[in-house]
């Protein structure tokens, strides 16, 4: 842990990106402009600068979580990102999750379920990766694939996937009152950006591994997610657990933002380091008779 | 992933990591100078420097492991860890593991096992958490510990734990026979090392949480767990599964070792980039068309 203080961003603006990306009351998705770089007023450089400074900051306030989970707390963060294909979930996990320590952290990607996940309700597999005490959970997709490919592909009837947007409320709320700190966060892009993000993989034989031509499929229908995510906002983001949306055609926005919202999320939980559950003195005395 | 190739540091020298830190025929423990650095000529400014100077061919080499795992590779990396308290397994997880990519890492801490696991073969905890094709696993602890404070404990009769050093050379036979490249790593300090360590927590409220009064029983019995880590390397470093015991009185050297013996096992491995599973003029033309 680094004794250093992290030295607060001057670009970085009065309001906090919780507050200028929250999803509230009226919120239009096709109105974000996904170059936008609200609560920061710099530049790229600006940005990576600011993300770095934070690190500091960061490695405290996680480690006391982690300290705090040793000794009986009981608080956890939830962070779930959401984003189309290319939208830049893995930069997040690489460059914002990959700067925590990896002991307190815990990544699940949730791909295509299995045959197993598909023969349990669909909160099954979204269960068993909940983090434990003093972790940061991250979800890498999640439970709102099953209101998003599902709904646009019609993978069950409507009048399955239409009573999950409240079994997910329900499910929400009972994770926060176990003392879990929920930060939803959709990465959104443009269309265009997706598309000279997938021609990139496609122009450089050492990302061809990233490219899945099912990719162009979901493209195709681009519309029908973007409406779907519409539904997800309207019906969602509540007080309790509120959605994010982050503007991602910056990647550079994009990875700062997270980070300043996990950041702002764990300042709000007002840790204290854990006081000795042993006496002091006497443990002194053992070490140097051993 | 960067373009940069890593400089190689002067300061490493020509022996590889893995041949001058290999346990082999004859090996003593005791003959070990834990302020040693192995292979590395430079002092701890240079140390760092090398550390992070590798960097670009860690990700590079991690990225590449586990794009042939997407693509049908079956190669897999397992770094197992083990050390007495204050050894420097969480500065390994946090500065050598930690600065690999977490969507190809994956680390499991074993504990004191739980009731369940107790109830199954002591491989069975193990087994479960062995990492996935193009994956890098990493265990802090591992199945040793029911060679070691099982053993100096006398928490099953020695019947029963003498018989396990051949299981886990099976065992370890087994796992590379499935594409594992085993990286089995011994932190080794100092009783005044640990002494130092230990106290720095009693020290320092920002470390009461890390000290455990039990801490001081493992360590009034040093002799015993010494004679167990050397029975470990006498019976279960073998040619294809062998140990390396890593100097740790010096954090900056430890993490520089376990670095290199994990990037030396990883170009080892001479992967390349897949091709293509697809056809790129025809999905380039889809996307165009999208």
């Amino acid at each position: 842990m680094s004794k250093k203080k992290s030295k607060k961003s001057k670009k970085t603006s009065a309001t906090p990106f919780s507050d200028a990306l929250r999803v509230g009351q009226g919120f239009v998705l096709d109105d974000v402009d996904t170059r936008d770089t609200p609560a920061f007023d710099g530049d790229k450089k600006d940005g990576q600068e600011a993300l770095r400074a934070a690190d500091d900051e960061m490695d405290d306030l996680q480690e006391q979580l982690y300290a705090h989970g040793t000794s009986g707390g009981t608080e956890k963060i939830l962070l779930l990102i959401q984003g189309l294909d290319t939208a830049g979930k893995g930069g997040i996990m690489r460059h914002v999750v990959g700067a925590v320590d990896p002991q307190g952290t815990q990544i699940t990607a949730f791909k295509a379920p299995t045959k197993e996940e598909l023969e349990h309700p669909f909160l099954w597999r979204i269960r068993k990766a909940l983090p434990g005490a003093g972790m940061i959970g991250v979800f890498d997709r999640s439970h709102y694939e099953d209101v998003l490919i599902v709904r646009v592909e019609e993978l069950v009837p409507k009048a399955t996937w239409s009573r999950r947007y409240s079994t997910i409320n329900d499910f929400e709320q009972e994770l926060v009152a176990d003392d879990t700190t929920l930060i939803k966060v959709m990465l959104h892009i443009s269309k265009d950006e997706q598309e000279e993000r997938l021609a990139e993989r496609l122009d450089n034989p050492e990302k061809y591994w990233k490219y899945n031509p099912g990719d162009i499929d979901t493209r195709e229908r681009w519309d029908d997610y973007m409406e779907a995510y519409q539904a997800i906002m309207d019906k969602t983001s509540t007080d309790t657990a509120p959605w994010h949306v982050v503007p991602a055609d910056r990647k550079w926005y994009a990875r700062l933002a997270v980070q300043q919202l996990l950041l702002e999320h764990l300042r709000a939980l007002d840790l204290q380091w854990p006081e000795a559950d042993f006496d002091i003195d006497t443990e002194k005395a053992r070490l140097a008779a051993s």
